[in-house]
């Protein structure tokens, strides 16, 4: 659920209250009870295992309940509400980590409160990737929609650092994780990726920027060498056009705003935040806490029916795959 | 019509025989009357004056010839061409400018052809900004659609110069003259800017960037000081999410890609590159010489024909403004 004062309870609850229309694979919103019950007056059921959550699904929204996070003011998120939503996400990894759980979908947490309580991560992408073993560096984000992938090589850094923070190890091992994850969980037997240019007109042959010529053709050449299927650098004006994104199973962008500045200029609505390279399935709804509107009526579940639908896509799958390896 | 070997002639061909589904004003090709005949078989007039070309629009292509350009293969550029290409600017730039065309419309040209005859302006715009007496900073770039403008701040420079290159003063200029050509050309009376940050987020509160700060804060501070409404600075990816980009009637991007990939994304085919601060009225359609497909009859005139149909709009906007202060 998220933080208990976000966006996150509400958005649970419309979900689940549009599960039909979306034929929706059965979930269970995890954190305080309380949270939904002060926005939502639906139906909802208390439940303590995943076989229980499963069959009260189809009347109520099961709700795993963690603990009170104390009085709740939605839009004021607190110590004990960021509290909650670590507990949370602890509790959401770990049902998936042991498999009672097919996939994690995230709800929107407050950097700024988790960090309150002592928290040090950037994000839940960080914490999820250390739960599981994973170095921050192999666990690749993604914004996915209906016809679009898109994938930020560097994310949260500023503008001025992307340059020299692209490197062609970089490239070549988000590549990599893309390619699989495309192979595995989206099961694409052959993907095919394209990768943007840094610069402008991907620097008009060098005149525009050399990044093209001696960071990423480099990372094309061992990636294609290794039997990956990836053109570029493109301009990234032409990438995002219509019939040229349309050619490809995901677009690598060079930096956070080149991918997601287009990407949400499509689809603001039904985008869906994934992480690749983790032992689980993880994603969540591209949006924040929104305290702004919170607790009054008006979440768009959206997003978040986008993120379970994925994720449940997603996990069948890895299942199939894994059973057909087996047989 | 541009290069005589590239897709300008053809696209102007096409846009006239288009003329009547889309109400275009008469226009005039100015070039290589070779170029059309050696890739479309439909009526042309020889015209040599401006009057005459409006008289036979109605029946013909009216073309002014200006010169032969030498053996002519669609697809190959020849230093002939670019002669013919730049007299065919100069041509149209003094017809502009002494008021017997009311708007001027450029085609594609190779820059690469240009420069190996001696051309050393950048692209057409500089040369047509120098003709008209406006220094190069004052001509500024946007590409607009029908619901969508958007103003790169900066244009063809590397990503890593952005943030160096980006000051409040280039801001400030840049904003007055869009904010002034939407007044004036567009009929905007009063016209609502908005500017994206240059980092991811907007820089998160300067977490993630001090420009947005201390660079482009100041601007917006200026400009509002001026009465010029500017909201911002704006996540960049929210700025283009449909119910942001909406409400304004320009976005102003801080680099060439925050600009043109999410506009192309959204408008591939029908987007219209603008000089704005000219004393003429300066259109282009938005796309190269495509010298590949050049000859091959498949040339898809919408984007000449949107860009002579805003060049009409904007003329008509701009006289009917003139007319109403003299009177």
């Amino acid at each position: 659920m998220g933080d208990p004062a976000g966006v996150g309870p509400e958005a649970a609850a419309r979900a689940w209250a549009v599960r039909r229309e979306h034929g929706l694979a059965p979930f269970v919103a995890i954190g305080d009870a309380a949270a939904v019950a002060a926005v939502w007056d639906g139906p909802v059921a208390r439940v303590g295992d995943m076989d229980e959550a499963a069959r009260v699904f189809y009347t109520a929204l099961p709700v795993w309940h963690l603990e009170d996070s104390g009085p709740l003011h939605p839009g004021a998120p607190t110590a004990a509400g960021a509290t909650c939503a670590l507990h949370a996400l602890e509790t959401g990894i770990g049902l998936t980590r042991n498999q009672a759980s097919a996939a994690l979908v995230t709800g929107p947490v407050s950097k700024y409160a988790l960090h309150g309580i002592g928290y040090t991560h950037p994000g839940q992408t960080e914490f999820i990737a250390e739960r599981c073993g994973v170095t921050a560096a192999n666990a690749v984000m993604m914004l996915a929609a209906p016809g679009l992938r898109v994938v930020p090589l560097t994310v949260h850094i500023p503008l001025s650092e992307v340059a020299e923070r692209l490197t062609s190890e970089l490239i070549v091992g988000k590549a990599r994780v893309v390619a699989r994850a495309l192979r595995r969980d989206f099961g694409i037997a052959e993907p095919q990726l394209a990768i943007a240019g840094l610069n402008p007109h991907a620097g008009e042959s060098g005149q525009l920027g050399r990044e093209e010529a001696e960071v990423i053709q480099p990372a094309i050449d061992q990636l294609q060498s290794e039997g990956i299927a990836i053109d570029g650098p493109l301009a990234s004006d032409s990438l995002f056009a219509p019939h040229v994104r349309a050619r490809y199973d995901a677009l690598l962008c060079c930096y956070h705003d080149q991918a997601l500045a287009p990407f949400k200029a499509l689809h603001f609505h039904d985008g869906v935040n994934l992480t690749l390279g983790l032992p689980i399935i993880r994603t969540s709804p591209d949006h924040g806490t929104a305290f702004n509107i919170a607790g009054r009526g008006t979440v768009d579940p959206g997003p978040t029916v986008a993120a379970i639908a994925l994720a449940a896509q997603l996990a069948t799958s890895r299942e199939r795959r894994c059973a057909t390896t087996a047989a």
